[in-house]
């Protein structure tokens, strides 16, 4: 529009035809990348078209963003003017892709001399063809010019309209000369589209919080990185591949927290390790009961030696006796008094917490030093952050210090744990943050259930908002697990395993199933390991640890479970059970969950299926093979009876097994 | 992304901590221009937030695109960090729009001294306030400065809990102080959005088409202008606002086309209008039979005094003895024999047709010799042109020409006549047209039109493609119409007329009911006017001009119906029976159309309105006033009986009268 009534206009080529419109998949018009993993097919589609009837030839470029020479790939017309092509994005990094299409007048000729009846026509295609294929030999080189300057004289010379017919449709020689297109007229996507590819863990992970301080055998004796190493084979005999750790830096003493939250704490107590920094130092310091440095070196190597990686905590903000505050009193904000500003969101007063003040006119020396802690632990080994509340801090920090890092240290994964407002949780996902929490914990019911994650795993956010769905959290105890006894943890535990590809519980809370809040009304938990030490009984019989190590042997097992794309619901005529599926794109592996919702009541209904979507025949008969119990049920069409009883097993997770013996299966049928 | 890794960042400023996201409306990010007539309220929303609990304030911005300095309006937060705001396009050319936000401390700091309890804190927030305001006095000026330090004064004079809280929170001092904010740390949506506003023609207009050869109230004799001019009172009785001419220049001689679209005319053939250009002259002549360039100007002047617009079809197309051919043989394609190539689409041939070749090496004398025929015409009075199969010309040179008319003259409408496929319909939309041809023709069972008026209305395609639906065309003649009698002429015309804000009809065929096809199997009309010259009796009992007249009237009289904004579809029981209706915003004019759509039986059926968006309380009784017939029905509920013979009227339009007299009303109940 801004060139409009000058002429010669400021197109930069009045002639160029062919039209590249809604280029997908793109977040925001290329705003932000899109998310993938290292192995993914990337499948893009574009709407092109051109004037008239001609013929387009369109190529979907893409190349990793380090390397300045586009890699292109022909897109195929799937109808209704929407091409299609993929490329596979083999390593982590950011790459780039568009669309370049143009009017290909070789293979529009092509095409006419196809549908041409008229013999005279014909005999003019074929001098027409002759030119352009001797332009067409112009552009290339060594046997392929000879091969088609040699076609374009057998054109010329062919006498006869099948001898024409015949010569122009050389399918061989037509390949050839797709080798050299006329591409001055091209027309180019003007956005190369930003792509992020991480590695699987980014998608596909089983998380477990745990405080190192509460690891300990020994009641009252404070846990120490050495207790958790030796938790390690418990937690992977679990089933878990990330381990995460609560912020393992010196504890303030200024305004420290006492147990249960108390404003004062008393001699003993130990105090929240999100009050980060003391004079013994802050976030790149550990804290002194825990262990050492080296101690802290061997919990991330014996960790990987279980395939466990070590999550660290990054909590932007500082106890009152943080060495930062002496340090750069300019990072915060001070009181007309003279003190700092603690946080607040009045009447609320969170005196022990000094948040950094992200208008700073320092703020360039603020977002280095901040950047400089995830430097550190990455220099320590650690490749794997949860962030605690990222909403409360600056935005454009975020978008700046995720891409420094991911350009130095592709590998790294980025957790949000932001359980705030959703365009918010959204704006941190665009920015980079390779997972994100959600409000999973508060959605209980079939609709409450079916609607969330139709949204996250259908919803514009699938291109880069990855869900980690945490049952609990040491923040987060709900109601329903309150209330809802052994059952409710099963089930919170098993949904949160199958619908998500990546979940996490906070433990040995919940394998040890602890329900009992601060108070009437609150989800906080009573006797908080936030505050105070805690000493947990992994042995007893009761615990889920069998139950969850079924789960992630079942999630690592089965490759559906490790993505969300192909989620799918299903209709029950009970609306205590929830059914869901989850294939992958060749349907190979196809899994079906059944869950009853009510922990107190066995429930028993109608699943209908989308057998299609399961790669199931209508009418044949297939096996549900359930992966927790060993049972196997024989089904047949898309409607099936479930029963469901929650004080034995709250759910089913059933493999598809397409193939049913048949008479024709035995020895002696032939 | 591109900035990552280096510090200083590239972030202009680092502290701006606002965040602005998802501005809607826009079309293509802003590629293209959304569309709005002028008076229209034009909405916008942004989603706006930032880190933490501090209150934001939000600004839309607008201008005439002429016009340096922004307006701006104060944003209202809606819930959900969704912002709203809007304003009103007054006159007709081109805007621009975009956000801005800022994070604001003064009403970050009211916000909390609201809620503070503590009281030191709040003797300490009296201070910061007060230093606050004394900065927000250094930008004001005048009595407001003054007002303002006075203010600050205050609060540090104020002694107690509350005194310190009502000065702080005096209003009008607040009101004040907001028209001085600190905006140094605001962020801007990057994007101008580009708007363009039309008059209201562009989106409500009803539109005649008419062959004024065929105009002569002598059969056999060829129409002219002053035939066309005769015809304008019964035009104007009909009720339409624009007629709309086939091309009106010379005809082309060579390869002219015989009646019926016979391969060799005879001598008395006239030839198709849309093969244009003889030795006579070409785009900027008139066919010497039709008359002069001075009754040409009489038919223009006559049609504005009966409030109507002449429509000119701009075809750029030549006929081989079109001047054109000879002084520009560069403008076209030659074959190998140097013949000049006509259009075809083998094994179909359009010999009397020669293309432009838009990739002709004079492309930029080209375009500008097809704009020159727009601003040719424009010279002569006319505003409105019918575009002729603009899909087979470039893409590029559309948005160029149309910006550039535009420009010059903002008054001027374009409707594209593209029966092609859907993406390529909604390119030339955004590319500019002000209205275009729709799929309505081939939309007939409730199903059909439900899913296609539903998609016009709610689609993105709202915003910048404005359907204008025809029953029939010289080119379409629909089997609905051939075989569903009168009634069905009359339920077409009917849906047309309500459902869509621009409809047209090619007459007299229309009204008369011409309704015999070319051959079984065909669309196009029994001696088609396309080729030869045809006389109508006007005055036949059985004409629909009286029912025409009435829908006319009735889209003249309620605004409801000169938007399809608002348009929403109600269920009906009988899938004969389609129910939809219209309003304007504030409700104030609801009509509700229910149409039979079965030409040949009588159909009722219970209707199901959603009576909230009719503005209609649940319980109140209601008349539904049927504006075709005058007849009134009382109706309460959303659930109503309607019955409708197509042998009558086959459709209701019905004024909703919210107000129905009861008892109360009359004079002695008091």
């Amino acid at each position: 529009m801004a060139d409009a009534g000058r002429l010669p206009p400021a197109v930069p080529d009045g002639r160029a035809r062919a039209v590249v419109d809604a280029v997908r998949p793109a977040v925001d018009g290329g705003r932000f990348a899109v998310k993938r993993v290292a192995g993914d097919r990337v499948d893009v589609e574009a709407q092109c078209f051109t004037d008239g009837h001609d013929i387009l030839r369109v190529m979907l470029r893409w190349r990793e963003e380090s390397v300045p020479t586009w890699n292109e790939v022909e897109m195929r017309a799937l109808g209704n003017d929407v091409w299609s092509a993929s490329f596979v994005a083999a390593r982590v990094g950011s790459y780039r892709y568009t669309i370049v299409a143009w009017v290909d007048h070789f293979l529009t000729w092509r095409d006419e001399t196809a549908r041409r009846q008229d013999a005279a026509d014909l005999l003019l295609a074929a001098r027409v063809g002759a030119d352009l294929i001797e332009a067409v030999a112009g552009r290339a080189c060594g046997e392929d010019a000879m091969r088609l300057v040699d076609w374009a004289a057998r054109l010329r010379a062919a006498g006869g309209v099948e001898a024409v017919r015949s010569t122009a449709l050389d399918g061989a020689m037509t390949d050839i000369a797709m080798r050299y297109p006329d591409r001055t007229l091209e027309s180019v996507w003007p956005v190369e589209l930003p792509l992020v590819v991480e590695r699987e863990l980014a998608r596909y992970s089983s998380w477990y919080e745990l405080f190192p301080r509460s690891a300990s055998d020994t009641p009252a004796r404070h846990g120490t990185f050495k207790d958790a190493e030796r938790r390690l084979p418990y937690i992977a005999e679990l089933g878990f591949d990330v381990l995460y750790l609560p912020p393992i830096h010196p504890i303030g003493r200024e305004k420290r927290k006492g147990r249960n939250n108390a404003l004062e704490a008393g001699p003993d107590d130990v105090g929240s390790p999100w009050a980060i920094g003391s004079a013994e130092g802050g976030h790149k310091s550990i804290h002194r009961q825990l262990g050492t440095i080296e101690d802290f070196r061997g919990l991330v190597a014996a960790a990987k030696r279980h395939g466990i990686e070590i999550a660290l905590d990054i909590a932007y903000q500082c106890a009152p006796d943080h060495p930062y505050v002496k340090q750069h009193p300019n990072w915060f904000r001070s009181r007309p008094d003279g003190s700092i500003q603690y946080a607040e969101n009045p009447p609320k007063k969170y005196q022990d917490i000094y948040p950094f003040n992200f208008e700073s006119e320092d703020w360039r020396g603020l977002w280095a030093e901040l950047k400089s802690i995830f430097d550190f632990w990455i220099g320590e080994g650690v490749l794997v952050f949860r962030v605690d509340n990222p909403h409360t801090k600056s935005f454009a920090f975020w978008e700046w210090v995720i891409a420094a890092i991911r350009r130095e240290h592709p590998d790294v994964i980025f957790l949000a744990e932001a359980f705030t407002r959703p365009k918010v949780m959204h704006r941190l996902a665009k920015l980079g943050y390779s997972q994100s929490y959600t409000y999973y914990a508060w959605r209980n019911t079939k609709r409450e259930l079916t609607e969330y994650f139709t949204e996250l795993s259908r919803g514009p956010g699938r291109e880069y908002f990855r869900p980690n769905v945490w049952p609990n959290t040491p923040d987060i105890l709900t109601e329903a697990l309150q209330f809802g006894g052994r059952p409710a943890f099963m089930l919170r535990v098993a949904l949160a395993a199958t619908l998500s590809a990546s979940y996490g519980i906070y433990g040995p809370a919940y394998e040890l199933m602890e329900q009992v809040a601060l108070e009437a009304g609150s989800e906080e938990y009573l006797d908080s390991e936030k505050y105070q030490l805690r000493h947990w009984d992994l042995g007893r019989a009761d615990s889920l640890r069998a139950f969850i190590a079924a789960l992630n042997r079942i999630r690592r097992e089965n490759p559906a479970l490790r993505t969300n794309r192909r989620l799918q619901f299903f209709d029950t005529d009970n609306d205590q059970l929830i059914a869901y599926g989850k294939t992958t794109d060749d349907l190979e592996n196809a899994i079906v969950c059944v869950v009853n919702l009510d922990p107190h009541h066995a429930h028993a209904g109608w699943i209908t299926l989308d057998l299609g979507a399961l790669g199931i025949e209508a009418d044949a008969q297939y096996q549900m093979h359930d992966l927790l119990t060993g049972a196997r049920y024989r089904w047949t069409g898309s409607r099936n009876f479930v029963q469901i009883d929650p004080q034995r097993v709250p759910a089913h997770i059933f493999r598809v097994r397409r193939r049913v013996h048949r008479e024709q299966d035995f020895d002696y049928f032939l």
